[in-house]
């Protein structure tokens, strides 16, 4: 069916050339190139004359059946080596820009899709023909990234600057000294089985997680832990329960993946679903047990049996977002949901981004044992998994006991500045805005009152140069959202917290309190 | 709803406690806990005593609102220090499994499902209750990944083991040194801007790509540039055309975003869609027009402007794979499909990994002006990328000119291989099995008869420890399929890569030759 756009071979175009045929004028092609050619350029002039030629043929400035002149005329009357007009035909003919028959010389082809006219006609009429999709769109929308990643006070990063590079560094460099070509190439599904070893001994240990090595499956972190999970556990169109609110990038994902999200409300015990919500079970849900993501409550022992008792009868798999359980600045973590599920049904995730720096993209998933080959081999199929070396770097690291040093000295690190923000607020506001979710992670949420609009305070204060996230950003339904403000401590040096946050509060005093009448 | 499932809090515990309070003898929860605990094991009596009596609770073997003995009393009896068991109950409290009430003791909270009889009973029968999806299973089924992924001769991965690790193990620690927070944090968008300076560079001169730094986005790989662009561009259930034969993940990718492939076959030009293919256009195409992958043919130019004003026409987004276009042993590369666009229907993708390190991870994509924002947020959005670190080593080792004495390097390696691979066919097969695609890449395909079952030959030859990948593994459909193997000849050293081809190729003898009649 394409035939009729064919380009004319050799064989058939002596035949068909003899109507077409125009002997084009050596001097003209000469001059037309001469007027074109930039001497003083740095661009080579076998580069200019091709794209010069290529330019010309596509336009039909030398039409389909043309001779051109032979290499040698034209070489002469341009001024330039032969050789450079002969690799010039040569990757001409190579393209299918020309056609060469022995002896009868070079001619330009016809490589014109056949309704030409209608194409000049039609090609200015749209400049952007194709759109996005709806799905594109959507995604787009809704997007809750931010356009800056690093300063005060965003949420959700670790402090990098006291990230032991140096260490780092060290052990990278001693690896790559004896960079093994099995750590070059692509990653066999799971990840490096030494990090998987190091990982599963700490997840029993610290989260009472039960899980074997072989259960370990690395990834690039949270985003696409889930995404794998989805792809392989659930269908388009499935229902899925997501908390509200929860974090943007999660729906993102899964939306993007073909499920229909349900919004189930959290209270202080954590997911709380309605009546009919638990009438019409989803295929998965997904919940932040240890520390609500982004308002930090814990999900109590009730619920968490609640929720598996539910997901068993109605075989619903759940997916467990271990958020921020590395940082907690009061009782010890709670143990993992993971912990409790008998019947194989949840999918625990986490990021080791926080524990370590973000721009590392690493993460883990325990699978239930039945489905380890599934991951394995869908991990592999998805994504290409690669970075062995920086998985190997990060063993030894946890193996040499940086990473639970470097944990516990942020710990103190983050509960300080932690302490130093809530002072700030307090000093500036005493008890009238209230700050929710602030025994763990890297960040809490300072109430504002309902009347706030809180984008309208992250906007201004990014203005200020200050970076918040407005907690309506986290609700699918954006009319039940309490106004608040998402703000990080983690990564704000001591002594910037005070200073910074007295810029925010300048925004917040200006947003709340009523307009002033101007004066007349 | 949950709430029937609520736990019992220290207010309302105290009334209903009386009806179910049992005062539990002290020396019998000691009792209980004596012969369970392990004084000699390495973990910590603190983690084995908690463990012990969570247990006891799921189980109901400690019942809600059973009493629970002093700390100090059950310190005695256990024979550990006060601290210990205050910190268990501490714990225990905080997860929820017991409630204390001042002064009035420590009981076991109520935080089984109410229907806890009915779950006993259910339990055993189903150890799997919950399935993969439908996507999952037929992911799994077709996946083409293998369970070997380095070795004479895995196709599509380079020599590794040539790669200038020193060097980039020096830029490395040079960078490292002196580490800011930008590059240890989340990408913006599209990654770090003067790799993609420096990407849209090489990509102008060697690629004939019309670019702006701006156009380029950094991802992971092929598999993210190609994920990325249907979850922007494409809708559940839209129409995609991909080559026939064509690499299997790019299919897993595509279903896995719900599209509906429909394959078109290749002939010596590249894609030829019939009659009934162009009556229903897709709303995206995949095509590898420098070498077709698998098969290595280049798309004739005739047929990449017929195609180009069929996806103008019939608003098609083109994904153009430059596959392999660095590793060329004849002539020039051709010229990208994208820098013959005027319509801004091309999303040009490419991948670092085979000029560097599979392990890398890297690629880019040139997307056309007017979706530089849209892929900017998809991106961020949707994979939270990071890894400027490593973009920054790359983007030093380009400007230092190391990728380019690499490549040229390995191209000269390669070729040499490919010489040798060729040779090792001929003297054993002469002209018998035909090589298909030798020009460019890092593999081709060695055609066998048409009777032959390629994917068992290819087992065979797994067995005796050779790497292949079966043709029919490229088709959608099977039976379509002509029998070939993929044999990658650049990662195998070269006095390799006889001693290996004459063990495939006694596989591939004993598979060829009618089966001997068993004597008797």
């Amino acid at each position: 069916m394409w035939n009729h756009f064919n380009i004319q071979n050799g064989a058939t175009l002596f035949g068909w050339s003899v109507a077409l045929e125009r002997f084009m004028d050596t001097i003209i092609l000469a001059d037309w190139l001469s007027t074109r050619l930039d001497r003083t350029a740095a661009e080579p002039m076998y580069r200019q004359v091709l794209e010069l030629m290529q330019q010309a043929i596509l336009t039909s400035q030398l039409a389909p059946g043309t001779k051109l002149p032979s290499s040698r005329t034209l070489a002469i009357d341009l001024g330039i080596a032969r050789n450079t007009v002969l690799h010039v035909y040569d990757q001409l003919t190579a393209e299918g820009y020309v056609v060469s028959t022995t002896g009868s010389g070079t001619y330009v082809a016809d490589t014109a899709p056949r309704d030409g006219a209608a194409r000049q006609a039609k090609v200015e009429e749209t400049k952007t023909p194709c759109m996005i999709s709806r799905r594109g769109e959507r995604l787009i929308a809704q997007a809750g990234v931010s356009p800056k990643q690093w300063g005060a006070f965003m949420p959700g990063v670790p402090d990098v600057a006291e990230f032991p590079a140096r260490t780092w560094s060290r052990l990278q460099a001693r690896l790559w000294k004896r960079a093994s070509p099995d750590l070059l190439t692509y990653a066999p599904g799971s990840g490096y089985r030494p990090l998987r070893r190091a990982l599963s001994d700490y997840l029993r240990v610290a989260r009472s997680v039960k899980c074997q090595p072989d259960q370990i499956i690395i990834t690039t972190g949270i985003h696409q832990s889930i995404d794998l999970t989805v792809r392989l556990l659930t269908d388009f169109g499935d229902r899925a329960w997501v908390e509200e609110p929860c974090y943007w990038g999660v729906r993102s994902v899964l939306q993007s993946s073909g499920l229909t999200l349900v919004p189930v409300p959290v209270d202080e015990e954590g997911l709380n679903p309605a009546a009919r919500d638990m009438a019409e079970p989803p295929r998965i849900a997904l919940v932040t047990p240890s520390h609500q993501y982004p308002l930090g409550m814990v999900m109590s022992l009730a619920r968490r049996r609640a929720l598996l008792e539910f997901a068993r009868q109605h075989k619903v798999w759940i997916i467990e977002d271990d958020y921020d359980s590395e940082f907690r600045y009061g009782s010890r973590p709670l143990s993992s949901l993971q912990g409790l599920d008998d019947a194989g049904q949840v999918i625990y995730v986490g990021s080791l981004g926080k524990m370590l720096y973000p721009g590392l993209r690493m993460g883990y998933m325990v699978v239930p044992e039945h489905l380890v080959d599934t991951f394995r081999i869908g991990v592999a199929e998805l994504y290409r998994e690669g970075q062995l070396m920086q998985q190997a770097v990060l063993t030894e690291f946890i193996l040499d006991g940086h990473l639970t040093s470097h944990v516990r000295r942020m710990r103190g690190l983050y509960g300080e500045r932690r302490e130093l923000l809530i002072n700030a607020i307090r000093t500036r506001f005493g008890d009238a805005l209230a700050v929710r979710g602030d025994e763990a992670g890297l960040h809490f949420v300072l109430e504002l009152p309902p009347f706030a609009d809180d984008r309208a305070v992250a906007a201004d204060a990014l203005a200020a140069n200050v970076v918040t996230r407005p907690l309506v950003n986290y609700y699918m339904d954006r009319n039940n959202a309490r106004p608040g403000l998402m703000l990080g401590y983690a990564c704000v040096p001591n002594d910037e917290i005070a200073p910074n946050f007295a810029k925010l509060a300048d925004v917040i005093e200006r947003a709340l309190l009523p307009a002033a009448e101007p004066q007349a």
